[in-house]
């Protein structure tokens, strides 16, 4: 197939990319050289990055982004992890159709959120930004982003948690790497005092959840919004694989599904 | 199965799973604190190793790990980004959907192929690993299995390339990477006998491909083969990733469709 | 919901489902025996809309739906079908991960509108219906349905189509169809006022697509919106096989994703 | 999009479809006018029969035809439902993906062995076929083919089934509509003779199930053995709808996903 000539298309220059192509020789990712220039030296987390935003991160970013990561890779027998499960019950020979289910789970409820603070946190500084990023200036797009979400009875993204009330553990470790890394920037910084104006105005206490802090965080070191969840799918692809590894093992999908049956036939 | 009574639940000891699960004030994942333990000290990498083999990688196997990654993550418009890139144009709102399309093309023809092959060589040294891994002895492994798959009219895994017809230049690389980190192991070198035993018996030159080498690293590195398309769909997603951030600002799915229906309605 | 205790076995009355169940000598779905009662009897779409609406079709409201899925379930080689094949090409043997990739394009810009305009239908007769749906209080419907989306910028569900400009065929025979059956109701009636509204308000031609049209039909005859999405994936899973059947007798993914690749490289 | 031209291409003449076409005034599906000649006049039943095989079912055709499919479409609980569901409630937006989910998981184990009961059927039919198929030569057939499969300790294709261990409910009835409608064929017979010569190979009663009586029925009226799963997958798409429209109704994945964690977390 390879010798054979495609054929000529003076007009197509639509139909290019940046991210690679092969030739019998060679191959080259994000204009680089792939076997000479990236294997042994960039890390898949900063190949990612680099395909996202053509730029290599910093070793500090790189942190930043693996902290993120294993922030949301897994933890435990979440829906996400539970279709995988179950889908490998069924088709174990074609194990990307379990990941796959697992992925598509990652949606407006679960993941999704991660990129959706990111996404109101870089909106709300696009549109209030000629306010400046001092720390008063911050507080002021806090109290107009809160108060747009509350008039129109929406929630505000990246606020509050199913499990951790009182507070997610990952997001004070994730605040203290972004400092001690110097990516602490506005994203991070206007989620706080989101939180903190959120909790003024309605006397509730939300806090800050996982998946926000890890949008904020990425749109700190520059991965655009539209891409977070990308990234969170990344993170999720590799607990899956966790999860199967120890599907195969130690099965549960099969007596599970076969006891949740019983019990809905008992209550039919 | 259906006759069988649930467990009570007390006694449901098969409902449990190492990888992890939280509780309000803390998450563990593969037994480890995820804020204190894992975050800011383990890449995504790292991590998905963990999860997997239940043990941290050395530094040289996760440099291993991550040439391995990176040299199946993407390599431009395969047939894999372009159902990703397709699946965008309908559905841009879900771009889990899309990188989920992707993914569910990394079967027995591509991708499937690296985990093929690991499982290959890795049967190939059990079965007939009492002959010792010195030179001889895995060259006499290499014949019988070349010589079985040949028998019945079988492929042999890791071999050849449509477009890497004399060397598939990730696979240089990725020998010399493995010998500098100390983790050139029985499948790497059973690989490499494979090919040159292959070329002996049919006068063929069909190179090691890039699958086929990645598989054989992972194995060395402690990847059982059964998670080595695992591996590899971690890899592609952040390909996915990639070619999704460009397909939103460099569009080309629509065009293609059109195009492609056009042509096929003259040829109706 | 992490300190709620999960409810007691005898207690779990939430764990339950109408849509069927099986015991070593029968199976139940839709509260019928299915052997006795189901097979034989209903056909697939019969079936399809017993169980989302919990009755039987009329043979009139049968043949409207059976009309609507036939004219979604394909025209050949779009997004999804491209996606579908390509899927294919890498995994072969994982037919249903080929379809899974197919689905996963019908969202906001392709098949998703069917649902979308059957939505956007019925709010605005539940909105507004205390104004009867008389043809002139229809009418104000139509006006008032599409100038909020005037007024917010936004495209009004149902109308337009990229290849058939001036009039999409599937429509007037839905029409006819919807005519001749008895179940011409007030979405299909809205629709077309919708559409005469907007092109006095706007002085621009948009033909009710095919995919507004069926949607309108679906809900005429019961369907509720939210499952008018789910209707159009049956009916395109459908046209999928199809496509899957030629590609394996008369496959195109491989040639097409080496000529994009082939051409894409000369632009880079 | 639609009026530019796109390039021309003199020899691409591989690219093409019977599938379907779009003009401006007119779409073509499977060679006929799809508004004229199909809407109105054939089920979706009775197009996917004729887009996989090219012809119309007759009537006892798609009698047989809808009757698998609705016998493979849902009977609650199972590990796909659940996966869809799962799903659906992490993206309750985007129900292409959690019918996807669902879909994922027919494979080796679920749905997958209705395709692979007519494979191992039409394979033995046309191995041993000089043989003929008047009982006799259909009982040699059956005995060549379940002695070969025990041979190499595979299990023998549709039979079995883990809830119905006497009988399962839908093949006497399948058999029974088979005779009824003329289409008892070569396969629905050979399938009853390699059953009963299963048992008194090995003493062990193990039943025709559904899904290999069902790929049995679909081969014996033209359904090619590749594209059984297919069909299997177009009756399951209905049940998934349906699954997901009381999902949405009637939620439990969020519960179900909540009480298994609570579960696994006790045991950990």
């Amino acid at each position: 197939m390879a010798d054979a000539d495609p054929p000529d298309h003076d007009q197509t220059d639509w139909l290019r990319t940046w991210i690679g192509w092969s030739a019998p020789d060679r191959i080259t990712v994000a204009g680089r050289d792939l076997p000479g220039d990236i294997m042994g030296r960039l890390s898949l987390t900063e190949l990612a990055f680099l395909l996202v935003t053509r730029r290599e991160p910093s070793a500090g970013e790189r942190r930043i982004l693996d902290a993120v990561l294993v922030s949301l890779a897994d933890h435990g027998l979440t829906p996400s992890a539970l279709a995988a499960r179950l889908t490998y019950t069924g088709a174990p020979e074609a194990i990307q159709g379990a990941v796959a289910a697992g992925l598509l789970g990652a949606g407006s409820v679960f993941l999704g959120p991660a990129g959706d603070t990111a996404q109101f946190l870089a909106d709300a500084l696009e549109e209030h930004g000629e306010q400046g990023t001092d720390d008063a200036s911050l507080r002021r797009i806090a109290e107009i982003a809160v108060e747009a979400r509350r008039q129109v009875g929406a929630l505000v993204p990246g606020l509050g948690h199913p499990v951790h009330r009182a507070e997610d553990p990952r997001v004070p470790r994730l605040y203290a790497l972004a400092a001690e890394e110097g990516t602490f920037g506005p994203h991070l910084r206007l989620l706080a005092l989101v939180a903190a104006v959120h909790e003024e105005a309605t006397g509730k206490h939300l806090p800050i959840n996982g998946a926000g802090a890890g949008g904020a965080a990425l749109a700190d070191v520059g991965v655009p919004p539209g891409s977070v969840r990308g990234f969170v799918l990344i993170a999720r692809t590799a607990g899956l694989v966790g999860q199967l590894a120890e599907e195969a093992q130690q099965p549960i999908g099969r007596q599970l599904a076969h006891e949740i049956e019983q019990r809905a036939s008992r209550n039919a």
